[in-house]
């Protein structure tokens, strides 16, 4: 008979987890704040209490580690939420990688690797997407550090100062392939896939990739009372052209999507005609073909919008994750687990973002989902049926102890 | 002959000033932001200096006094700046003032009554506009005071303690209509109708209405990589087809314009589909009639995109000040003054607000008009020839002692 975790051990950890951050608004927990640095210490201590060896590395990733010496199987997820975020987004990989550690340790279960819980710095981007697996990986480039201090009250280096760490260290979090097996990680579909289907439990083959970009309109700050409308380059009006015409285009669009998350206006007065105003735009493709067109045709609309208008247009990229596969042979391995247990499954790509991305350019990679009630993440009315966190967790925790011993 | 300002002195002081809050983006200077209180401090030493009885109001209007007991002539306007904006909007009516009410006392011209002059706070509504001027005529509201935390860094409680006020005396600054004989202010044009005829001196015979509202779009914060696109409800896709329309709407717009001037995303993450969308909206018009159109067509227009998209709307009023006429006695002094001075002149209205519509409320108005170069303002390219200011001043010299005299 197969192991089955600590579902109410799990569900009060999960529970502890969310009170950090927690508002009227649902949970904003950024990577650094107040919030996640009393998260963090929360998860350290839980991990050496449960006798587990813990660490936090230069980058601010938390790992937590048992078993023999040698090259690790890796499962986790992140403890940072966006803005008025839920209790499940990358909470629930973290917390679940932690319960199948304590079970295996509490029953004594063979391995013949070492296992660790890893728990990455902001995976939501609050300063740089990523930058806790990227740092791992060594995908992190140091530009990408240098300009994240515009339009946040904190900047990043000051932000990884209070949680004790420095910005200049961040590449020490490199690790090495060999170091490093195999990368599971549990998740949230956060889309509504498998509740549509009525099925408990997806493997991911694919991951899509993500790709931000500011596009900024410049024009001219005039006077709202005074200016003639039809003088007037106003670069607000520019962009929001633009968030209209993006918003069509992805109705007709496969294997892509475009969405409009920020708008910065400056000088941002009612009193003032806006002379700069910049779309913050998050894109998801399943390909580099997609990616391909789907930037052609941005950087056209936004060229004719700004010549239209008599406005400057500029497109800058800020971040690029390609697309990533699971290993075949772990894919394998879920499913053919999965079926042992009896838990009904599917095979299907995400839409979202994860770690388990970046992991994939330095080990083998594999995701598994549960569904999300009403297809809602990234919000406070982010749920998931308890009954599919046990079905996840148990999964895992196969998954882990099978990797552990080959 | 009529007497003449010292010109050199009044630039002198247009620089002096134009030096606080400078930053490489042109002048900053907030009402109580840090550059702003040194700026005041600068202000009160010059008066004092200069032998001119200052004091700061409960609202923090400076008011500067010669002459007699009694009611007085009221010169003025603001020493605050929208961001990023130039050296004259507000600046010029206050020095202009100042220098004519040193030449006076300095060339021992007799008046009946006292003169004073008057910088009043935050015209350009950081906090709330026209906080100072309205101030003073009583037509500030208790409840405006209450919001004005929002998305910015300072509440205007924090910002009038920097300033040493506070904001529960702020009703304090009121003054009676016995008090005060008339209210003469000059300004910079701040739009291109002087400069395209050539004429160097506007008198103003209205002032546009002005009101700003927030434009509500509430939606579903989802997903960005999973959230399939028929599906979502994203409020900045609705603020967007807002501000397009309405920007459309002003080109077949008479005696009215609508600016978009700032919009706030919530949850305002890359990877989140926003579920607020907050477009702060300014309206001039120049008559109820016209004001009771456009608030009518926004209504529809948001609405009828909020219905289309799924989306709630709102639409609040955040302030409203109607549409102001010049005294006209007032009016016809100037005129003759210039003509006796052979200035020419043409009679016109202003499409920006200024304190002098709300000190309409309680006294006889008259404002006077100088070109902008380019029609430019609040921009750091915002100009004015030193001949037109030489001409404005000595007009605004020659106003206040006939009003003072009469």
């Amino acid at each position: 008979m197969a192991h089955e975790i600590n579902i109410s051990r799990l569900l009060k950890n999960l529970e502890t987890l969310s009170r950090f951050g927690r508002t009227d608004h649902g949970i904003t927990r950024p990577s650094f704040s107040p919030a996640d640095i009393a998260a963090r210490k929360w998860l350290l201590q839980e991990m050496t209490s449960a006798g587990i060896a813990a660490r936090t590395d230069a980058a601010g990733n938390i790992f937590g580690r048992i078993g023999p010496e040698g090259p690790a199987v890796v499962a986790g997820s992140h403890l940072d939420t966006v803005p008025n975020g839920g209790m499940f987004d990358g909470a629930l990989g973290v917390m679940a990688a932690l319960e199948c550690v304590r079970t295996i340790r509490e029953n004594e279960i063979p391995v013949r690797w070492p296992i660790e819980v890893a728990a990455f710095s902001d995976e939501e981007g609050a300063f740089v997407s990523f930058l806790g697996s990227r740092a791992v990986t060594g995908a992190l480039k140091t530009d990408e550090l240098a300009d994240t201090a515009t339009n946040r009250p904190t900047s990043l280096r000051e932000a990884m100062n209070a949680a004790g760490l420095s910005l200049e260290a961040v590449h020490n979090a490199h690790r090495a392939p060999e170091e490093i097996i195999a990368y599971l990680e549990l998740h949230i579909e956060q889309g509504p896939q498998l509740e549509a289907r009525k099925i408990n439990i997806g493997l991911v083959e694919a991951i899509r990739g993500i790709a931000t970009f500011k596009l900024i309109f410049s024009g001219e700050a005039v006077h709202a009372g005074t200016a003639p409308v039809r003088l007037r380059k106003d670069a607000l009006v520019g962009a929001a052209t633009l968030i209209c015409q993006l918003s069509e285009y992805c109705h007709s669009l496969t294997g892509g999507v475009a969405t409009a998350g920020e708008v910065i206006v400056s000088p941002g007065a009612s009193n003032v005609v806006p002379s700069r105003a910049e779309v913050v735009l998050d894109i998801r493709f399943s390909s580099q073909q997609v990616y391909e067109g789907m930037v052609a045709d941005i950087k056209r609309m936004g060229r004719e919008i700004a010549a239209r208008k008599g406005l400057g247009f500029e497109i800058r990229r800020t971040s690029f994750d390609p697309p990533a596969n699971a290993a075949p042979r772990i894919l394998d391995l879920l499913a053919d687990t999965a079926k042992e247990m009896g838990y009904p499954y599917m095979i299907m790509d995400s839409g979202a973002a994860h770690d388990a991305q970046i992991m994939s350019t330095i080990t083998e990679m594999g995701m598994i989902f549960i569904p999300s009630i009403g297809g809602k993440s990234h919000c406070p009315e982010e749920k998931t049926h308890w009954a599919d966190v046990k079905t996840g967790a148990d999964l895992l925790l196969a998954g882990l102890i099978l990797l552990a011993n080959e």
